[in-house]
């Protein structure tokens, strides 16, 4: 397979093909290109020319471009389609894709919409699902799943399946439900493709499966589907009923997503912003966490003018506070990004004491490791003794104190039900930087018997 | 489901069993628990206990089991398990798993394991997967596949797959290649349950099938089956041979692996470290980057100390050191981790030079705000309105600055080959702090007239 490659002389080509109306050459060339490729190329025409793309090709085709697009770009293409159109898309998605695009839809045109769906069936499904909230495991599940009553035989069975089977993109499992609707097993296709044809259900089905609650969190049903290896996970209501699946495809999307939140918060941004978003829009993820690292600044400077008196016998002092600065302000980043690492993968075992234990240790031995080599460089660059050993000492201290910042942070904010990532970045430089120059200069004050 | 918990009281029960040797008790019991949850289980025993326990339960638990271990508790216990015995659990596991344990073993054993492996043709396939680099699609595919023949007929094709789909735990395609086991294309499971079971197999395939070549990275492997959607990829050879195929499952610890390491990096950790590591192997891969962090550290104060003759008039200039600091490092990181996270999901378009006055103009925008509001504290705390200014106008250049450092970096790193996200994290913190404070003594100095 030679890999898709978006180049400035294909949407060039496809610009002028539209301009030119050749239909037929462009219906040709877009058979050929997969649709998730597609949905990049849309993503770069013009609102115009994107539209007529998506109105000249089939909805089997476009439905899929639809739910690929950038956000923005969708909504801007749906706005030049009437609500049939709309509609015809819907009619091709499965139901999880279809309601996600629902709920991105005007109020006013939402009725229009469903009511022009012709299978009514697929319209009931979609507003079903629209009732759960958007970070539930009902938020991304879909209606369509392959299932079987334990009271068939086999032959009922294969029948009903093969009907069902039309409507499903991907079978992973076919659920085993009662008479009530409720979830009571699953057939593997293994079983089906290798079982002899007149075993009856009852006896076939296997009794342990793994579901999940319909308003499960999403990292969770993540974290349960990797943890064994699921590729679909049958989801259930509050009594046990089957209600929907998930399958794995939509879980890479939150993992991904998860990970790209959480890295995006320890690197001081908030809320998802792509590199290709707006000046406006980059300003505003990213202004407010450093208007707090402005904050910290201005209180490091208020507590250094608390001891400016120091200055005219102790300089040097002052020219180490951006290294002690960075130092806390590492250390408390490593340690915290640890335990929201170790909190997010569920492997963090023992005490929350034992834990701040273990964390200062470390921070004591490369503390200690750090100031030697400190000592080292001061002394020899201005000779004095008792100053090199004075910033070396409040070194250890401020690693030692950042450590313990930085991983009883997140514990903490975790115990609340806050998240723990936004312990990370910003906010703990921000208050290590802090912490750690006053106790660097409380510490250097003592021992220099100021 | 009642999703399973490890508790102390769980773990004191199961070793009291073992201590007594309730083998009927024991095994009834992990007969009910997942054997990801048993390797839960098993990390958290002594070796004496954990062998126990793996030699007491049957193979085709125990081989899953193995798999999910922490990599050096399987260490341990394989070492207490003779060849036959690593060979059994060998047999039970498809051949990508089973080669990874394999290439763990130590090289004097490997063969006489190997030997031992009953299905000689599971023992030829795991040979042919350790010659594969681990960090290729070759490293990541089992040979456990369902291919039939396109000169077949359904029905020699139905019964060819009923005796392959006994080795293989999940179908997802059904692979058609030639009389030269060249990939033609695939057959997928919803069309053999909803087509006439008469139709020749070449004139029901589809000849578009997505495929990876061996030597692919993983990374490129996770990319190209995510934004497909595919839940597994057959993988072909130089010729285009079908070799093997990987599947979602696998794909997912990739995109989680690769996310916990640039959350690291980004965080200041090199290599792959957990929470419950041992102190040793925390300090390794934390006291590099700290450091690094001390050496910038050190070049800063080697700059102020070059400015030294500025402390008497202007001693507030200093107190601001690590304000400029934090902010450089905090502009460089939020601007380096947009592009890492660009590189990473493939979205960055347009040429290098467009990024770099965007984010420059971006880095005025944030730059000016936080310069206006600093120059209002400074003047009202010390009333000097050309220190006030020289601070702010400073630190507006200081902003700029880094965020340029920070958009070049990681770009002019990918350019090269290097992985970008080394950009992140301490590396950019720390050349930023010297930068910025530089610039700012520098542009203080040129106002102010000294």
């Amino acid at each position: 397979m030679t890999p898709f490659k978006l180049t400035d002389e294909l949407l060039a080509h496809i610009g002028e093909l539209i301009k030119q109306h050749k239909n037929s050459e462009l219906v040709a060339m877009m058979q050929e290109i997969h649709y998730a490729d597609v949905a990049e190329i849309v993503n770069e025409l013009s609102v115009e020319d994107a539209t007529y793309l998506i109105k000249l090709l089939d909805s089997d085709k476009t439905s899929d471009v639809l739910t690929e697009l950038d956000e923005d770009v969708r909504e801007d293409v749906l706005n030049n389609l009437s609500s049939k159109e709309i509609a015809e898309e819907l009619e091709e998605l499965d139901t999880d894709d279809a309601a996600d695009i629902v709920a991105e839809l005007p109020d006013e045109i939402v009725q229009q919409v469903i009511s022009e769906i012709e299978d009514r069936e697929h319209a009931r499904d979609i507003v079903d699902l629209l009732r759960y909230d958007e970070n539930s495991a009902g938020g991304l599940m879909a209606k369509e799943l392959v299932k079987v009553n334990e009271n068939w035989n086999v032959l009922t069975c294969v029948k009903e399946m093969r009907a069902q089977a039309e409507n499903v993109t991907r079978v992973h499992s076919i659920y085993v439900v009662d008479d009530d609707d409720m979830l009571k097993g699953r057939l593997s296709l293994k079983d089906l493709l290798t079982t002899s044809t007149t075993t009856p259900i009852k006896d076939v089905f296997i009794h342990r499966v793994d579901s999940v609650n319909v308003n499960e969190k999403p990292e969770e049903v993540a974290k349960i589907m990797s943890k064994y290896d699921l590729e679909a996970i049958p989801v259930v209501d509050e009594i046990g009923r089957l209600v929907g699946r998930i399958t794995i495809d939509d879980i890479v999307d939150v993992i991904r997503e998860e990970a790209d939140k959480d890295y995006q918060m320890a690197a001081g941004i908030s809320q998802s912003v792509e590199a290709d978003d707006s000046i406006w829009e980059l300003t505003r993820a990213r202004l407010p966490w450093l208007f707090l690292g402005l904050l910290g600044g201005v209180g490091a400077a208020a507590i250094m003018g608390g001891f400016e008196e120091m200055i005219s016998k102790h300089a040097i002092l002052f020219f180490f506070t951006p290294l002690i600065a960075a130092m806390a302000g590492n250390v408390g980043v490593q340690s915290s990004a640890i335990i929201v690492q170790g909190l997010a993968n569920d492997d963090l075992k023992g005490s929350i004491s034992n834990r701040l234990i273990k964390e200062m240790l470390l921070a004591m031995l490369n503390g200690l490791i750090l100031a030697s080599v400190l000592l080292l460089f001061t002394w020899f660059w201005k000779g004095t003794l008792p100053t090199a050993f004075a910033i070396s000492i409040s070194l250890v201290v401020v690693i030692v104190v950042a450590g313990i910042i930085g991983t009883f942070t997140p514990l903490f904010l975790h115990k609340r039900g806050i998240d723990p990532a936004i312990a990370t970045g910003p906010f703990i430089t921000t208050s290590n930087d802090i912490f750690g120059i006053l106790i660097y200069f409380w510490i250097a004050k003592i021992i220099l018997g100021i």
